[in-house]
């Protein structure tokens, strides 16, 4: 746990925090703090700065806290995903919110098992969790925004020319022979298909949309390697 | 199963294979192959080419198999990796054999657990099992080497040097305000620690030997995030 990060419910007073449970345990027993240690603390969704340990019992902490920095900058990446298989997208899920990806549509596709919808993961409390870790990671604060989408073409005819308007538009695919970009650092919709990749029909009704298919090199990668690589490839 | 990889103990004829348990299992359950299918099918350590289904069934396939073109190119790229925890270690192997890795040392550091160097994990077999799931989800044939060493300072001073010579030399840290460089694309030799990262001596002694420290941004990334993202960062 790099960051400690709070909740308004937290406070007991206007600097000063109680925490409890998850945190509590993971800072006692991998952290292993001790009183008049300062942390690296943030506010859900607010600012970073520093917590001073005051006291320190098996069932509490409290802390002396100080939030006025801001957290890192979020990536400029609107991330649409193909929905993987559930254990894999739960690590997705922590791995990009790391990255400071912030929004991430969770789309349909034929090869997509039906199954995966069905996933217990997909709840929003149980996504909550995994984004949370991935923030105190990476030193973050600000929750990303999941949306699901079950309608392939619906959503990419009708939803995401609004949401990519004025990106760059790229759909990953590994059987097309255009290079993907390098460097882009630029307002950026990623569209990334299922293990197996998108069917021919898909990719046609993304380019109608505007989006250049590009592949990252001869190795087909996993999607969930797939999906680091192309973050750090776009943004580097 | 983007490739099967094959043995010469495969072989029951100079062309013709008999492929039979794990490989076999997954190419029913999840390719669904069928009779006349053609495969995509490599030689461990040798050649690529097709393999086309001649019989099909419950206990065996046998094929034709025409093996002709170069696997991948391999990456110009040593890894030296500080040994994760055994969990991390697998899906790590399975990654970096996928991106093209085909050194990688394994060694100790301040921040590594003891108990991670008595993992089964580490035994030959089952550090091959999980390159040969890289290997097939990439398309390559050539087994990365991998050497355990468990003595930093000895490693860095007397065999680093040589391991790394005529490369470029980077260690990844967080701690430096040097950023890591972009699209090297010539032979490196890269040092990332361990999570909590290296500590200062360690630093130090890789400094000595011409390891420049660099950091990839404000974001703490764990390592298997790390790993992959430098990597693509340096051979963009």
């Amino acid at each position: 746990m790099n960051l400690i990060l709070l909740e308004n419910k937290d406070f007991v007073e206007p600097e000063t925090v109680v925490v409890k449970g998850r945190r509590l345990k993971h800072l006692l027993s991998v952290n292993k703090v001790n009183e008049k240690d300062s942390l690296v603390c943030g506010l859900l969704n607010g600012k970073i700065g520093t917590g001073k340990i005051k006291k320190k019992s098996e069932s509490f902490l409290e802390m002396t806290v100080t939030l006025n920095q801001d957290p890192p900058a979020p990536l400029p990446l609107t991330l649409v995903l193909a929905l993987p298989r559930p254990k894999m997208l739960k690590r997705i899920i922590e791995t990009v919110t790391t990255l400071g990806v912030k929004t991430i549509y969770l789309i349909n596709s034929w090869r997509v098992e039906k199954s995966y919808w069905q996933s217990p993961l997909l709840d929003t409390d149980t996504m909550a969790k995994h984004m949370i870790l991935g923030l105190e990671q990476s030193r973050d604060t600000i929750m990303p925004e999941i949306f699901q989408k079950r309608f392939f073409t619906k959503f990419v005819n009708e939803d995401l020319p609004l949401i990519s308007k004025n990106s760059l538009r790229v759909t990953a695919h590994p059987k097309t022979s255009r290079i993907c970009p390098v460097g882009i650092n630029k307002e950026t919709t990623l569209v990334i298909g299922p293990e197996g990749g998108f069917i021919d029909i898909e990719i046609e009704t993304l380019e109608k949309q505007g989006f250049l298919s590009c592949n990252i090199g001869q190795r087909i990668l996993k999607v969930e390697t797939a999906v680091t690589f192309l973050i750090s490839r776009l943004f580097s």
